[in-house]
């Protein structure tokens, strides 16, 4: 690795305080979090192309133009501070995109909010994959708390959109059984090269939701309530669930 | 801890091969073997009432009435090897309960096999969750590569048993998201202080498994054969498919 003079606000000491806290000494302010930013975006790019245990330091200050010790300035914890922080970054991000159109129908909704998860996972590809399938050597527990608190993002978002103030512990579990489908097919594209089309796996998680929550309907009041608010939206006799019906009939 | 005499059999070092390769020694083959059980065992019992990381080489010695060398000796990797054994262990276990019975509808089969499964989770529950969130202290690639052939024997039992040979992509995620959610629905059971009665979460799967495949046969070809197959297994006009129906209509 080359080794590169580091910038004049670079030479400041890594901040004791959080970055998004006012800084005594303004003026260094925004390069010191340009740095860290660029840093962290760096290891992104990296984590996102090979699995974490294959990351090494060096290959962050190499891509970053930066030097060793500069980054562990920055990441005093090393490759697993590093990896935290990048991590917690893209969890708000993936967070950020949970929120909900509000034009056309409830399906057509689900289907932009996907489609926002999916050029997520593209983008995030190794890291995604590598985080969410366990085992990696940087996981712990911090890391698995970030992946729980977007899960968590996820539910209540998903619960908010549906109009429910208090969900009943059937209906919880429906979304959130919906949500590790989501994961999983995402997992499966990854896996298979993304030789599923995109479109069409979305269409069939939205084509799930419905079917799933159809399944919860029969043990629940409250998840009926809700899916037949949703049908009625769906416009004329929601098409897809006149699909599913027919499908049903044993008597074809 | 009290320190006590280790018995004959005890004397005898931890065998290099597998426990199942006829050993040379055969009269102390049986003693060895037993040893070896009771402390993978033991470890079971702990494990499954506290998180791996509370448990110590120490605790599972003292519960097996025997020292901590001998442990050692049994186990040279200590609590890593230890945990790693028993995981594997109760990941047979499990996947010995996935063989479906014989008699019934497709419906009741797939009942009998979540009845079994849901034992299983009971009877493992610390163990088990910790194994299946993420972000353990004792978790590697190995243990997630464990849980993997779990879910690869689930995923190959349940295709074998829709008498499907050749699983396109789109019936494999199908009967992969289904198994999420088993496994998802399992943890939350735990989580509430199994509150849910299991008969209901059980008939619960069943019906997701229904409507799940119902949405899959909107997108392909093989699952809407399957899931007609099954269909007419179910007796006279699929009665929990007639339901499904019932609640799609969004004209009622």
């Amino acid at each position: 690795m080359e080794a590169r003079p580091t910038s004049a606000s670079d030479q400041v000491p890594a901040p004791a305080v959080p970055p998004t806290r006012p800084r005594r000494t303004g003026y260094r302010r925004l390069p010191v979090q340009q740095r860290r930013e660029q840093l962290i975006s760096v290891a992104l790019e990296l984590f996102a192309s090979r699995p974490p245990e294959e990351v090494s330091l060096d290959d962050v200050a190499e891509a970053a133009e930066a030097s060793r010790p500069l980054v562990y300035r920055y990441f005093a914890g090393g490759k697993q501070q590093l990896y935290e922080a990048a991590l917690r970054t893209a969890a708000d991000e993936l967070t950020s995109r949970f929120v909900v159109p509000l034009t056309g129908t409830p399906s057509e909704q689900l289907a932009a909010v996907l489609d926002g998860y999916f050029a997520f996972v593209a983008e995030h590809d190794a890291g995604y994959s590598a985080l969410l399938r366990g085992g990696s050597v940087v996981e712990t527990a911090r890391t698995s708390a970030i992946v729980d608190d977007v899960r968590r993002a996820a539910l209540r978002r998903t619960l908010r959109h549906l109009g429910v103030r208090e969900a009943g512990p059937r209906l919880t579990l429906l979304v959130r059984s919906w949500i590790a489908v989501v994961e999983g097919a995402s997992l499966t594209w990854l896996d298979e090269g993304r030789t599923l089309p995109v479109a069409e796996l979305r269409d069939w998680l939205v084509d799930q939701f419905t079917a799933m929550a159809a399944a919860t309907a029969l043990h629940d009041p409250q998840t009926a309530e809700v899916l037949a608010g949703l049908l009625a939206l769906e416009g004329p006799q929601a098409p897809r669930a006149a699909r599913l019906r027919e499908v049903l009939d044993d008597r074809r």
